[in-house]
């Protein structure tokens, strides 16, 4: 199996836009290649992620082709992979599977999705409902379910299992949302640049007991693409690799036959497979992108990786462990909160992000010192999750 | 690059089912499971394919880990596949890179599709314009853009460009269905078991000038599931193991940006491909499964996998090579026309067909002596092509 790096990054701003999926895709994917200083010809496949392509106008399956097209990729095997809001990550991790495997040198992974758009056009209650299908239709949605309520149970039932006060978990919840604040002022594609205080998330609306607005990720559109290649060619093409060295998925069927909402099993045996493969342990991790679609998500997610023990995540982000300068820090692109959320860009950018952080190219939001970093991202009902590791 | 082998093929009836997708998708995948001896616990991965999930009641994205719960696949990868018409076959494909490149040894490929239901819930006019989905939302949809249009246009620049009376294609085209009918009485799984007449297919309605009713595929439900190991394991497994020797894919942008509407270029290139992967040439094919949407599809489904030359599909149906007694049968299943197309489950379908005929196996419509077939699925407007060669 041979070792695989990601040798160009690019994004569109994450927020409002008026082009299509596929434009965003392009614009995101020209950067990538540029950045990788390589032209489209060079390009031997495209693994490419998106999820509400049938909410588009008129509706929009196999977009993957189309998308090749837009960004000059002609005649290319192009793959769309859907795993709701993991599907950047899956796609990414099968396109290294493609190319360790020896099928190809250079792929491009990239997704894109209007969900912003989506939301101005036909109001937040659609989008929320349309993002509810990630649930399973049969015995989850036709109950109202929604996202926001399912990660409010899953605050609910966090504070009454560890004995907290649901004020003081509100408080721990309510930092995370300003730390990805803080971070995103400093991202230049962030969807909200906009400093936020523990007050004003507890001040904001509430939307599902004890989530507030700013407690959840916004709406957004929004592109991203990288560049992966065999070691070899990555070597030739930049002084910079940024190698892929450990990759986990699992899957956990859906929520009503979950034992432990408090839990995220599928991220649990996921990370277990990628610390396994990458030979490291999670005290080695220097920096991580998870998925913080809500703020109790960003504390579940320290556990469910190894960051802390189980029921103890809250403490990690009341003791600055995740801050930009603390141990481990924790979405320093500003995360799905700050930065915002496209669905199928989501993953792909999170891995934009470390492999800028791995780089030291970050700016002002740089981890001092990130040799190791960790991708982590959620699709469905608590269902699927991938786990990527990276190195300099 | 490890060698891969089919090991296991599964399938509901193809028709109407009052199933579920994840239901039929696990009665497919248990009679796969079945077939090669394994149980659930055996399986690495799930690449699972499933085209209009958006379109179930209330919605259903991310349906791959669905499934894999349904079918007792407990925690494992669970990676949905999209890619329009084409799904199966692609995912039949990233599977059997994932198993060449080491990943896993035994992975399980299934699709499902409930598109009889949706016609009959929503009608028929709603189905055909949920399949035009698959067309370029942009550009493609808003002129009223549907397949049974493309595929006419397809036929009538066929006999234009090639100097044809339209009654005699027309003729022809009818020759490929009553064959396609012919094949599919013997297929226990077939929609359709209804041998039928030249003057059947030429007197039925109208759909799109020149096609007719019984010119087009049907609106199927169903599934179909194979179970896929690295050669080391498939020999332990089971003493009929069927390799993958050529694997291609190929895209070609969208229609509106296609020279020739009589070639499917993303065809060419994919075959060409996997042509030079099994190091074998046209003429080494024995039996092949192909994209027969509508039966002009088929016609040029022949000249682009190089089993005649441009311009001569037409009279390899009329000499009857590509009967099941002839010198390379086409769609002995009895193919999309016949045997139905529930979308995400076609590719898969077509690769249990072929693994059935190496096996011989197929019963009364086994292909002679097969030893090298060939499945070939199109998606979206002729914009993804996925080619896989099979070998005892």
């Amino acid at each position: 199996m041979r070792k695989v790096a990601v040798v160009g990054v690019g994004f569109t701003k994450f927020g409002l836009s008026d082009k299509t999926n596929t434009e965003m895709f392009a614009e995101a994917a020209f950067q990538a290649l540029e950045d990788a200083n390589i032209s489209p010809k060079d390009v031997e496949a495209l693994y490419f992620s998106n999820v509400l392509g049938e909410h588009e106008d008129g509706g929009q399956i196999t977009m993957a082709p189309l998308a090749a097209y837009e960004a000059n990729l002609k005649n290319i095997p192009a793959i769309r992979i859907e795993n709701a809001c993991a599907s950047g990550n899956i796609a990414f991790i099968q396109a290294c599977m493609a190319v360790a495997g020896g099928f190809y040198d250079i792929v491009l992974v990239g997704g894109a999705e209007r969900c912003y758009t989506m939301a101005k056009k036909r109001g937040t209650n659609y989008a929320t409902k349309i993002f509810a299908t990630g649930g399973d239709h049969r015995y989850e949605t036709p109950t109202g379910y929604t996202f926001p309520g399912v990660f409010a149970m899953m605050a609910q039932r966090y504070a009454y299992k560890y004995g907290l006060r649901m004020g003081l978990l509100e408080e721990r919840m309510a930092k995370v949302a300003v730390k990805n604040h803080s971070n995103a002022l400093y991202n230049p594609i962030a969807h909200f640049q906009r400093k936020i205080t523990v007050e004003d998330v507890l001040n904001s609306p509430k939307i599902a007991e004890p989530l507030k607005l700013l407690d959840c990720c916004p709406f957004s559109d929004g592109a991203a693409a990288v560049v992966i290649a065999s070691e070899d060619v990555a070597r030739k093409i930049t002084d910079t690799p940024i190698y892929v060295r450990g990759i986990g998925m699992a899957s956990n069927g859906p929520l009503y036959r979950q034992e432990d909402i408090t839990r995220v099993i599928a991220r649990e045996l996921s990370a277990k497979k990628a610390y396994k493969m990458a030979g490291v342990e999670s005290k080695d991790i220097d920096v991580v992108e998870c998925h913080d679609c809500f703020t109790i998500a960003e504390i579940v997610a320290y556990e469910g990786l190894g960051l802390c023990k189980h029921g103890e995540g809250h403490r990690l982000i009341e003791d600055g462990v995740t801050d930009i300068n603390g141990d481990v820090p924790v979405n320093p692109s500003g995360g799905l909160k700050a930065k915002g959320h496209p669905l199928g860009a989501t993953g792909v950018a999170q891995v934009g992000e470390i492999t800028l952080q791995l780089r030291a190219e970050a700016g002002r939001r740089q981890v001092d010192g990130a040799e190791i970093g960790l991708v982590d991202t959620l699709g469905g009902d608590l269902a699927i999750v991938g786990t990527i590791i990276l190195s300099r």
